[in-house]
């Protein structure tokens, strides 16, 4: 048995082993306060600087203007598909373009609330990203809501959308991974399980003043200005995952930042993509100006082949390369933590594995 | 410094330390997969497993009817203030009997979604459990909705209330220290972060024959039918708690499970009420036969003594003894993981207290 694997999955993801070294370490006595932070209150003065200089931490690593408020909420990305359209649509028209499957998820969901004009589709393929060009807006939009990174089929949005309305976007696979000018964003987005922090915290920065404005029938703790309002504290917020985002920023900081990262993503994902360019017998999915950094997708000639390439990779300690069942073939995600030894093994393995299999 | 104190906070709370050792030890490679649980995607079998064996444990230590499904949420007990009325109450009238704060909130957020009819209220001093005679059923109900066990008050529902409405019980602070016939209630829920886990799940135990009439503004996650068609995998659960719960169940299992907890749980609420009974100088907060066997409420004769027996009791490593700022005075929340000699420390140092204090 391998003692620690290089772990591909899409999300739940790879964390910083340092991360989850100090996690152990403190387990059950945090910083001489006699307990585990899984037993704190959440009101208590030990618990409020965890959160506090967590918040200060990714306010200063991803530069949030003091005009946008960073939120610690629960629910995971699905939740917000709801509470987007609820804070923000004022029952009135939303544009969506819909780029994958979760861009495509939120657009069915928004329609609970509101009118949702499709700006923009790449279905079914959703092998690229839209041009500026051809973002179909309309006037009177309360705002513009796309995906940056499609985790299912492998494709970034490598410009931000030029929009009249306010741009919402959901970062959950690609958030940390490069500096964002964030005061162009109404709001941004991110279920923390791939590059933040276990799966159970939602963040979501937001312009102060888009909130609100929520419909009668949104939930008190899915109104952004009521949580604004407490702090992100209305309810017992998840502790622990805050707690853990704290750790891997500490990390991220380490590595240089949103800055020391975007090279390692770029360094990370160049070396996969050149290996396929190279290649004739592994097919990638994403046309080539639409390749997602954090996700790449590809398959072999045949299902069978890609099936022994899961398998064999794992054998190799190289685990949960296996595309999502609407896509088929295979997926290796990227994300933060991916040390650049897991990548080498990859590229080592599928270079092995055509040899053995041409 | 304390190696580990006596935590006595109302929530997030003292956990097993069984629970807390296995997680440290498990924390980077569990069960030889190679990686954390908090790096484990949500669909991978050794999940799968974690995730399944849990549910089974509950529902086995709970004796969850086939009738029932469980289901591992997020978003706490506020978001199922919401969701109880957007799932259950078809836009018609519900009963709500006002205990205490949480059940105040709950009554309140309904309005945003049905017509709720006050059943019984004990505004403002919430120190006694109304009686079965005093509830104002309406005939109309479409649920009865109670909080078992109000923490801030430290009163406890000591009666299953008879109603002709499917019964609704917020058991966040007390469920798993005692037996309970799930088969009487219509739904039971529960946050997590008292007795079964870290804060950011919340378990919700319904009956299926009740789900699937859900309002149309219904979030899709926030839809019980949705939820139990998708096993509570609609979209990434909360996977550190609910690995947590089932180390928690664990450690119940071998304390006897509910019936062996209610023991305990009455041994530990007699100690501490004895010592009040007996005493002059602490004033117990609720009345004698609504009394909480969880969350013990007292005072002393001024808020000045409240606070230095606060400050001293910590200094004795019992910590969290404050009340919660509605209610004043102290508060020991004597949860299913408080060990007996954390309660025997406690009814130590308040004899002590009183003797140096009188």
């Amino acid at each position: 048995m391998f003692d620690r694997v290089y772990n591909f999955s899409a999300g739940p993801s790879v964390m910083p082993e340092e991360a989850l070294l100090r996690a152990q370490k403190e387990m059950l006595n945090y910083g001489n306060s006699g307990m585990s932070v899984m037993e704190m209150s959440h009101r208590s003065p030990v618990f409020a600087e965890i959160f506090e200089s967590t918040r200060q931490k990714l306010r200063e690593i991803l530069s949030v203007p003091d005009t946008h408020e960073i939120l610690f909420l629960q629910g995971g990305a699905t939740l917000q598909f709801a509470a987007i359209p609820m804070n923000l649509s004022r029952g009135e028209t939303a544009d969506y373009a819909v780029t994958g499957n979760f861009a495509n998820k939120a657009a069915k969901e928004a329609e609970k609330y509101c009118r949702v004009h499709l700006a923009a589709s790449t279905v079914p393929a959703h092998d690229r990203i839209p041009a500026q060009a051809e973002l179909d807006l309309s006037p009177e939009a309360s705002y513009f809501y796309y995906c940056a990174n499609n985790t299912i089929y492998g494709t970034e949005w490598h410009y931000v959308p030029e929009t009249a309305s306010p741009l919402v976007c959901d970062m959950s696979s690609d958030i940390l991974s490069r500096p964002v000018d964030v005061s162009r964003y109404g709001l941004i987005y991110a279920g923390a399980q791939k590059n933040m922090a276990p799966a159970g915290l939602t963040v979501v920065i937001v312009k102060k003043d888009l909130a609100g404005q929520e419909l009668p029938v949104t939930p008190l703790v899915m109104s952004y200005q009521e949580m604004i309002k407490a702090g992100s504290m209305l309810n017992t917020p998840p502790c622990w995952c805050i707690y853990m985002l704290g750790l891997t920023l500490d990390w991220l900081q380490s590595v240089g930042g949103v800055v020391g990262m975007e090279q390692i993503k770029k360094e990370r994902a160049r070396k996969v993509y050149e290996m396929l360019d190279n290649s004739t017998f592994y097919k990638p999915h994403a046309q080539r100006d639409s390749r997602s950094d954090m996700n790449v997708t590809f398959r072999t000639e045949s299902a069978e082949l890609d099936a022994a390439f899961v398998r064999e990779a794992a054998q190799h300690g190289l685990c949960n390369l296996k595309g999502h069942k609407i896509a088929g073939g295979m997926r290796a995600s990227l994300y933060n933590a991916m040390p650049m030894e897991g990548v080498d093994a990859l590229v080592s393995f599928m270079k092995e594995f055509e040899r053995n299999h041409v």
